[in-house]
C-alpha cells in the first residue's frame, strides 16, 4: 500500500489510541516500534513523540524531534552517533519536500502535552528544519524542527512586524518571498528526470540526496487554473524556477529556452521520453510572463 | 521618511477614512491619487481597490488587481499597453521579496466587498503572482494575484490533502517545501552585492530586476537564534540557499566554500568591504549543516 500522507479518514486530531497497535491498525502511524514511520525513497508520513530521547522539545506547535538510532536498548541512554539515514534520512526528505507529517503524543512526553495514558494524534506538522549536533550525551543527534499546521488549508504565510521603533513607520520583516509547491505529480516529475535540471542541466546535491522542483508552466490557482499534470509541470534547479516564475526565461513551440528579457536563445529545454510537455501551456506561460 | 511596510500603529483592520486626504495623513496609503503606493526601489507598500479598472477581481480574501497606466482620464477605458514600470515595477517588487501589502477598499469596487462610503483599510496580503495579459480592452495589462495575509503571524501554511481516492490512504499534495526569509537585513544585503550570488557569482535577471535571497548563516528562531543582522547574512542565489540550508555546502574559516558532502573546496566565498561574516556564524553552520 502506498505510504498515506496527511490525515487519515476518520481519524481527525484529537482521536485517542490505547496502544501501539491501535495507532497502527488505524494506520495513523503504521510501524509498532519505530518512532518515525517512513521510507528513505517516500520521506516519512508520521511520527511518535513520547519522551523517548532526553533531546526532544515540545513546546505544543513547536517540536524539537530528536532521529532514531544510537541508544543502549536497556538504558535508553545514546552510546552511539546517530546518522542521516533509513528512518532518519525519511523524516529529512519530509523537509526538503514539504511533506506533512503526522504527530502522535504518546504518555512519557512533556507532561504538559502529552496525554496520561496511551496515544492521541495532534494534527499535520511540517518539518521546517533538520540538522545534527552533539547531544546530552556527547554523541552525534539529528535533529529536527516541526511546527503545526494550520487545520485549513491556507497557502498565505503572515509578516513578522518589527516593533522595535517607535513612530508610525514600522519597517516590516517579511517572512516570505515564494512558496514552492510540492505535489505527487511534481514528485514524479523530479523523479523521472533524477532531479535534473531541465534549463542547466544541474544536479544540486544535498545531504538528503539530489534535489530539484517541480515548476508548473501555467500557475495552479486562480485566475490562471493550470492543471496539476505532468505535462504541466518542469523539474528545475531552485534558480531557474525563479526565472520561469517572475519572467526570466520562457520556452519556445519547439522547446527551446530562451531569455525573455532580451529574446536570446539560452538552448534547448532537457526532454525525456515517457515525460510529454503541453504546448498550450507553453504558450500560456509565454504569453503571461513576456513584460 | 522611509516607506512604512505592515501595519500602521492605531490603525487596525476595519479602519474606516472618509477620504484619500484622511487615508494620507493616516500613513495607511500615501498618495492621494495613485492606486499603488510604493517605488520601484523600495517595493509598493499599499494599494486602493475601489473599481477603478474593469478588469479587478475582488472575492474577499483573494482579489486579482490591475496595474497603472494606459486608460483615459476621462471615460477610465484602457487605451494602451501597460508597462512593468514605476508603480507597477514596485507592486511586482513585493512580490519578489515577499513585502506584505496593506489593502484600503473603497466605494465603487465590488459592491459585496467594499464600503458603501469612503476608505476602509481591510488589512496585510501578500503579491503572489504578477502577470500581463490582454485586457477586456484589448490591451495589455499588468495583473497581481493577492492574497490575505493570517492576522497573527504564522510560519507554517497547510497542507492540501488530495480526497478523490476512497479508501484510508490519501496522497497529499503539500503545499510548500521551503519558506524563504526575507527583512530589512537581507535586502540590504542583497543590495550591498548587486544581488551577485556569493558562491557561484552569478546574478539571476527577472522581469523585475536582479533577484537574489538573504540566507541566514546561522538559522533564524528556535532552537538556533541565529541573529538577524548583516554579519550572519549571505547574498545568494536561489540554488546556493538549498545547498547551503540543505547540507550541500559549507564555508570555513578562511571562508572558502566546500562541497559539505565530498568536502572538496568549490572556491574562495565572494566578499566585499563593507559585509563582514562572523565566524561564529559560519563555524555554527558547520557544525549543524554537516552529516
Amino acid at each position: 500500500m502506498a505510504r498515506a500522507f496527511g490525515e487519515i479518514a476518520g481519524h481527525p486530531p484529537g482521536s485517542t489510541f490505547p496502544d501501539r497497535r491501535a495507532l497502527s491498525r488505524a494506520g495513523v502511524h503504521r510501524p509498532t516500534q519505530h518512532g518515525i514511520s517512513g521510507s528513505q525513497t517516500e520521506g516519512a508520513d508520521s511520527i511518535v513523540v513520547s519522551g523517548g530521547y532526553e533531546d526532544d522539545q515540545d513546546d505544543g506547535d513547536l517540536i524539537v524531534y530528536t532521529g532514531a538510532g544510537g541508544r543502549d536498548p536497556a538504558t535508553g541512554r545514546q552510546i552511539a552517533d546517530q546518522e542521516l539515514s533509513d528512518q532518519n534520512l525519511a523524516l529529512a526528505l519530509s523537509a526538503t519536500d514539504g511533506l506533512p507529517v503526522r504527530v502522535i503524543r504518546g504518555r512519557g512526553g512533556n507532561p504538559a502535552r502529552s496525554p496520561v495514558t496511551g496515544y492521541r494524534y495532534d494534527g499535520l506538522f511540517r518539518v521546517d528544519d533538520f540538522w545534527d549536533e552533539a547531544g546530552r550525551s556527547g554523541f552525534k543527534v539529528i535533529r529536527y524542527r516541526l511546527e503545526k499546521l494550520p487545520a485549513e488549508p491556507i497557502e498565505a504565510i503572515g509578516p513578522s512586524v518589527t516593533t522595535g521603533t517607535p513612530g508610525p513607520a514600522p519597517r516590516v520583516n517579511a517572512r516570505t518571498q515564494r512558496i514552492v509547491r510540492n505535489t505527487a505529480v511534481t514528485q514524479r516529475v523530479k523523479e523521472l528526470h533524477g532531479h535534473r535540471c531541465q534549463v542547466c542541466g544541474e544536479v544540486v546535491e544535498t545531504a538528503t540526496g539530489p534535489y530539484a522542483e517541480g515548476a508548473h508552466v501555467r500557475p495552479l490557482g486562480r485566475p490562471h487554473d493550470g492543471p496539476d499534470v505532468e505535462a504541466n509541470v518542469l523539474c528545475l534547479c531552485p534558480t531557474d524556477h525563479v526565472r520561469l516564475d517572475y519572467g526570466g526565461i520562457v520556452i519556445t513551440d519547439d522547446l527551446d529556452v530562451v531569455n525573455a528579457l532580451t529574446g536570446v536563445a539560452i538552448g534547448p529545454l532537457r526532454t525525456i521520453p515517457g515525460h510529454r510537455i503541453d504546448l498550450a501551456h507553453v504558450r500560456y506561460h509565454r504569453q503571461v510572463r513576456t513584460f
